[in-house]
């Protein structure tokens, strides 16, 4: 294990924590606010990350197993030390919550201990978006650039099929791809704050609130979250905004690259819209009856569809209060998620769809047991490796479901609580239902059970692999 | 498709549950109830059957899709007729309740649309549990084999890797190791009779209870279950023979053959008694509190969980209001299920092991990309294509799952109820949560989710793939 590369790589994401750290701060001058708990978290990570950011001269041979390790160390120690605002500003209760509330947020997910977060100051709340943007960018690179290597993302490996060390030589191309993400990421946020603005929301609100869209977060810096606007242009604008941070952002590198028919080739993209239009119809059925006019209805559904698949989790009406049916879809949406290389959360539509196919082919080779078939994705073939990796991937997924599932028990919530609890925070959405509904909050969990889904948030957003080959025997054996 | 060949199959078995219908004849008449129900289906069943059976001069060349398709017709066709008495009897609501209640009997499953089942003539209860006590018999042959010699049933097949068409030559061998089966499911059945007997339960429940054990069906003749008879002999007794009854029926054989050493060294019997153990212990420390005195709750955690992981679904106490983290884990148990080659339903816990084993090694590739690692059950390596149909099995009985879930949401009961009701349905558990807990049932439910449910019933009993190739078109290209 190279260990002087690893506390290097930590070092300089805590100097960069501590950059963007800056920023919170300013709002807290600007809106006159206490700016102790800001100065005093980049005092503690100056202390921190120095040394190893600026001392180590390491080599720069890395393996699978550190580039996991790094990058769970990363979004621990991160989310750790970016709780201490939360802590020292007094209003976010014990430190276990902080943690779980600035995991919520490098994570994307959005869930929140909270009960009210109106007359928190601005400062705080520009803190807690802030880290849905700052997290989404990082599972960009992540995703794209790191997983895409070792084969593991489902979309981009399948140009990338190279499990095996990452060498250095990957590094040029990565960082290059990694600015052109960037500028596509800024871009569109920036689109987002002016058009909310437009719309005649708060120039804070708007930043905020385009913070978590586009980092499919979900923080709201409202107690009844979009809905507390009474806006139906902005729950438009959010409504589409989510979805185009749900898509895979190759997707926009070929629109630059004047690729419009690859993209409408794409058997993922073509998927997530045929799920999104299908669940917007079917719940606007669901739910026409309890709203006097229909466009109030279809609004509502494509809100609130836009919001889970992309794992954002804004809410603009108490969908809790839905029909079963609805909630029964959306709590599926959740498991299926965005696409791939989106900020979106989830098991990813590429992968549904693989899974998908797979089963096909498996009951065709049942009836032709001599015939032998290839899955294809996008026209091409894809590896049986990929396949199997992908299996597992659901497998793994869905046993940390039920395994979490049976801890968060002891806290003796209702199943439908219990369960969506889990589901929501693994494919870091936010809300789930009934007690953990939009309009409920995570804050009457045990300390355990707020453990327990900081790590499924965290497992989650990292593609589950490098969580549970940190905790593999077999990966500590022999350094 | 040999069409002859199917319609001779399918006569026979009406012919066979004719037969079958004998014995609640018999019971209605020694009670002096009304007998004019079974006497009105049988002559039904010999119109129908008595023709394809007897006069039909067969060529025995048969493919595996003939095959799923003749046993997915006999469950729908016995089911469709055993359904019959139910409803010429007058006291089971409309045809589609009747037909959900024998789909329950002839899957094991054990669900009902019985608010109350006291005070139904005695011919009645007979007849419903004997569908137990026939369905379980059924599946033992299905799945040790007929499954096993395609390649899907996850234990035997490691020995009978061979898909491709069933030819005749598997007859003798089938049908021997059959009679070896049903010897050994004979014999357990009456042991179980005398020993409840001997604990002072009427002859009539020792026997029906009997028939809901060996099936792991677990419709009772008691509105609350086994707790009805206050007798904890009976309920120690109950508890052994529902894990006897979820051993994979290899091991029994194994153990006639005097080979002890080998029945230890399963490694799915080991899960399975593990994961038994493991749940007894938990539940206890939960819901001692509960209880008066400690052997109590270990008396009902025993019971429960051996109901449970059994797919028996019989309750001697209203687990429903047990703490979530108790409940929690039996809805995981329902998934888990019990051994391959038994009676009782669920993933199997071969395949559990399977999955875990895999992920392992996906895990461990990660580490190690170069190394080549098998995966072994029992020592023996298992075959890459054994494991794909396994990862298989999984991803289409957790898609069925989701998918009816969203089906019987339309009926808006809770998340809890729905999910649960889906769950033990596939599972053939009987109860689930809530709205369908042990003392409720699933009359309220509409007939689109009775139709539902029943499909998810069959689905499961039938280890999923030949439901799923009789949906699929290729199956039904140039036959």
């Amino acid at each position: 294990m190279n260990v002087k590369l690893i506390l290097r790589i930590t070092g300089v994401s805590l100097l960069v924590e501590a950059g963007a750290l800056l920023f919170p701060l300013g709002v807290s001058l600007y809106y006159h606010e206490d700016p102790v708990p800001f100065l005093l978290t980049i005092c503690i990570l100056l202390a921190v990350g120095l040394g190893p950011a600026l001392l180590l001269r390491p080599q720069r041979h890395f393996f699978t197993r550190d580039g996991f390790f790094t990058v769970g160390l990363i979004w621990v120690l991160m989310s750790l030390f970016g709780a201490l605002p939360f802590w020292f500003c007094g209003q976010f209760g014990n430190y276990v919550d902080c943690v779980f509330e600035c995991v919520s947020g490098f994570t994307t997910t959005g869930s929140s201990i909270l009960p009210a977060v109106e007359g928190l100051p601005y400062g705080q709340l520009f803190w807690r978006s802030f880290t849905h943007w700052l997290g989404g960018m990082g599972v960009l690179v992540f995703t794209t650039a790191i997983l895409s290597s070792l084969g593991i993302s489902s979309n981009f490996l399948i140009r990338a099929e190279s499990p095996g060390p990452v060498k250095s030589k990957l590094v040029p191309r990565a960082s290059q791809s990694s600015k052109i993400l960037y500028a596509i990421y800024l871009s569109l946020t920036v689109i987002q704050v002016l058009l909310l603005r437009l719309t005649g929301m708060p120039w804070f609100d708007s930043l905020v609130n385009s913070f978590g869209t586009a980092g499919t977060g979900g923080f709201s810096v409202k107690n009844t979250s979009i809905g507390a606007y009474g806006n139906p242009a902005a729950e438009i604008i959010m409504t589409v905004f989510m979805l185009l941070f749900s898509i895979n952002f190759a997707m926009y590198f070929l629109l630059l690259c004047g690729k419009l028919k690859q993209v409408l080739r794409s058997d993922e993209l073509r998927f997530f819209l045929g799920v999104v239009a299908f669940s917007i119809v079917a719940i606007t059925i669901n739910i026409a009856p309890t709203f006097a006019h229909l466009g109030d209805a279809v609004r509502a559904a494509a809100f609130q569809v836009a919001s889970i698949i992309s794992t954002s989790g804004f809410s603009s009406v108490d969908f809790d209060l839905w029909p079963e049916f609805s909630k029964m879809l959306l709590v599926v949406l959740m498991l299926v998620g965005a696409c791939a290389g989106s900020t979106g959360g989830g098991i990813k539509c590429s992968r549904i769809l693989l899974l998908l196919r797979s089963a096909r082919r498996e009951i065709h080779s049942i009836i032709h047991p001599r015939s032998v078939s290839v899955v294809r994705l996008d026209g091409e073939p894809v590896g049986e490796d990929t396949l199997r990796t992908t299996h597992c991937y659901f497998i793994i997924y869905l046993f940390t479901v039920f395994v979490a599932a049976i801890i968060v028990g002891l806290d003796d919530f209702s199943f439908g609580s219990t369960m969506t609890a889990v589901i929501t925070c693994i494919s870091n959405v936010g809300p789930g239902l009934e007690t953990v509904g939009p309009m409920g909050n995570f804050s009457a969990f045990s300390d355990l059970s707020k453990v327990v889904l900081s790590f499924c948030m965290i497992a989650g957003r990292l593609e589950m692999f490098p969580i549970f080959v940190l905790f593999s025997r077999n990966a500590w054996k022999k350094s």
